[in-house]
């Protein structure tokens, strides 16, 4: 018998449950059954995952009694696209389930982001479980009922907001990820000690060993993040606001990922937001919001584990900053020359700042590029 | 100076009006500025709507100062797939719209079903504006939320709830639509008489050749089948209960549209639902549930206004008894040898019947293919 963390996402009549700890693949039939009696099941998957998971979920759902079909797409952002979506859906479809029964996401970002999307399309919308297999997910894409795919004009552009019924975050699973996998998702996990939890930075700064290495410290943070998480979703479901503290790290991660072609052998998103979480950091102290020891803070952590904290870190050289600002402008409104950015005045102390000069952010990055 | 009738959809924070009146789509671009200011507008339209309505909507968009982009979709139920969805998408993309910018769908039920699941999944949700072109889509599609597309597993498997902010509906664009989807949308209007407004089926058999001629009685019967639509949806916004009593005569006639491969030319949608609410009737009399009376009546009103309601009324054939309860099976989950559908116990007092054996249905069918 293994116990889990329970964490609540307090969202009155569409409120769940994120359960955390080692072994929950095992008890995913027992913890589904408990909740959505009767439920037959797709699990949709990608490939990596299937070859490493799959089994010990479906025999879990089968000693449930449910009945699983599962739905493999392949693995990487790609799948996240028009043409995967109509092949799950259709395959949904084709195993017959109906409103009432269920979608299970077993992966990282990418098969969660996809899954939650199909799921609250097929019939208008079909119960969902996120089962995060990567630390990003665990710590960030599971929870909150973001969904969606990518076009070409752009990431996560189209989708619905879809509540999952139950999330169920086996920290075990972590330890077939590559690392620098993990490494990616640690930066997210970071993110929410910077934007407002500066003892939970303090403890990652003591304690990062050991949640690299497995076992209760690796749950605490898991569970810690989530709860923050949990905490900015229950506020803002739909980011009309608060939600966008979120971002944090990510305007400069995002223009990163986008100046790299989306290539992750060269960035993944984590270590684009470790970069960017580095460059707000480094911005408010150059506009004198924040004292320089902060950032060096941050950025001696983020070195400490592996991470990347400077433009040069990326290899393969980068477009000049005009580019980079351009891209920094694309997927923002930018009004009258001014950007919307998040800065901070401090370790934990984040804010939204709507009136960034685009002129101030060039000088920036000007100098970045230097670094 | 036009004036129109106005109802409100009570469904609190998503709560919206529906404007019914001639001349609306002049008046159109003035009713979006004063409720959405400052949103730049794409309008989804058909070929043949485009060809007769579109000028006349993107006039008064820019005499209100809103900027605006056309986006074409072919005419009919073909366009309600993936790849027209895609496309759809991408062109609302390409106009660069923002989360807070609007999607205006002007057409009938085909436009309204695929531009409201697009403006319900781009950025997770941007505002949507309804301007219906058909009887049946003002008095029935374009109220109430519910969006999408067909797939190969059947018609409106995939979609979102998402309301509109506003639904214009011009009884003058009626003037041009062929006299065969005139009916069809009848038949629509007709049924929310028959489901609990007898004083509005007999205002319709003394009324319905100024309902087809237009002016003060056809305001008068698409504001009372709104209203009628409104009730249901602010009772029951995701159909968990009441709901369902729309879909009187939608059981029998869906089974007909698939039994004539969604053939236009041998049935439309809503003479599917007429011969289906006749069907309906006779049955709930075969059943001692109704007056053989009632289904008289039904059937008289239908026919006087050139609406089919036998079987032998379609043209081409049709398969045998059997066949059309499988059709009938296929989009409901038969428990145990009963069907759920809609019965009634007179004009006015239709009920959900959950537990109709399906011998019984397969006895009244073989009974109604000889008449
Ligand atoms: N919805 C949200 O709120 C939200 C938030 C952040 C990120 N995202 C999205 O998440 C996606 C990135 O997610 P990701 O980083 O998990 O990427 P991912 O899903 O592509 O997973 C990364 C890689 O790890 C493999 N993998 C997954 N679990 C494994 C395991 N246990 N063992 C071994 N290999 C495993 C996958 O097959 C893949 O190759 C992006 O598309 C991003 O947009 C969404
Ligand atoms: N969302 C809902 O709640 C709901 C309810 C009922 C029906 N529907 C859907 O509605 C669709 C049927 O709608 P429909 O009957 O309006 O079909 P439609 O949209 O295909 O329109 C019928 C025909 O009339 C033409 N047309 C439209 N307006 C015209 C005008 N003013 N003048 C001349 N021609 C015009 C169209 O180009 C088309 O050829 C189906 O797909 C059905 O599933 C949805
Ligand atoms: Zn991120
Ligand atoms: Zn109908």
């Amino acid at each position: 018998m293994t116990t889990a963390r329970t964490i609540r996402v307090g969202l009155e009549e569409r409120a769940y449950d994120i359960l955390i700890g080692r072994n929950l693949l095992e008890r995913a039939g027992q913890e589904i059954a408990a909740r959505m009696p009767g439920a037959r099941a797709a699990i949709i998957t990608d490939a990596n995952v299937a070859a490493l998971h799959l089994a010990t979920i479906e025999e879990s759902l089968k000693a449930a009694g449910i009945q699983g079909t599962a739905i493999r797409v392949p693995a990487g952002e790609q799948s996240k696209s028009f043409p995967v979506l109509e092949t799950v859906v259709d395959a949904i479809l084709a195993a017959r389930l109906e409103r009432r029964d269920v979608v299970i996401a077993l992966g990282g970002g990418v098969v969660g982001d996809l899954s939650g999307f199909a799921a609250g399309i097929v019939r208008r919308g079909m119960d969902f479980v996120q089962v995060p297999t990567t630390l990003l997910a665990q710590v960030d894409s599971s929870v909150g009922g973001k969904t969606g795919i990518n076009t070409a004009h752009g990431k996560n552009l189209v989708g619905v907001f879809h509540q999952p019924k139950l999330v169920l975050a086996d920290t075990g699973v972590l330890d077939t990820l590559p690392p620098r996998e993990f490494r990616a998702g640690y930066a997210e996990t970071v993110k929410y000690g910077l934007i407002d939890r500066p003892e939970f930075f303090a403890w990652l700064e003591a304690n990062w060993q050991e949640v690299f290495a497995g076992g209760e410290a690796r749950e605490h943070a898991i569970a810690e993040a989530c709860r923050a998480k949990a905490d900015v979703v229950a506020r803002d479901e739909r980011e009309s606001g608060d939600r966008a503290l979120l971002n944090l790290g990510h305007t400069f991660g995002h223009a990163l990922e986008a100046a790299t072609g989306y290539d992750s052998s060269r960035l993944v998103h984590g270590e684009g937001v470790a970069i960017g979480m580095a460059l707000a950091h480094r911005f408010s102290a150059r506009l004198n919001l924040a004292s320089p020891d902060d950032y060096q803070r941050v950025e001696a952590h983020l070195r400490a584990v592996g991470l990347p904290t400077k433009l040069s870190d990326i290899p393969g050289g980068l477009p000049g900053a005009d580019r980079l600002l351009e891209y920094i402008a694309q997927d923002k409104k930018v009004s009258r020359g001014a950007l919307t950015f998040i800065l901070t005045r401090g370790i934990g102390q984040s804010f939204i700042a709507k009136d960034v000069p685009a002129s101030e952010v060039l000088a920036f990055l000007e100098d970045s590029l230097k670094q």
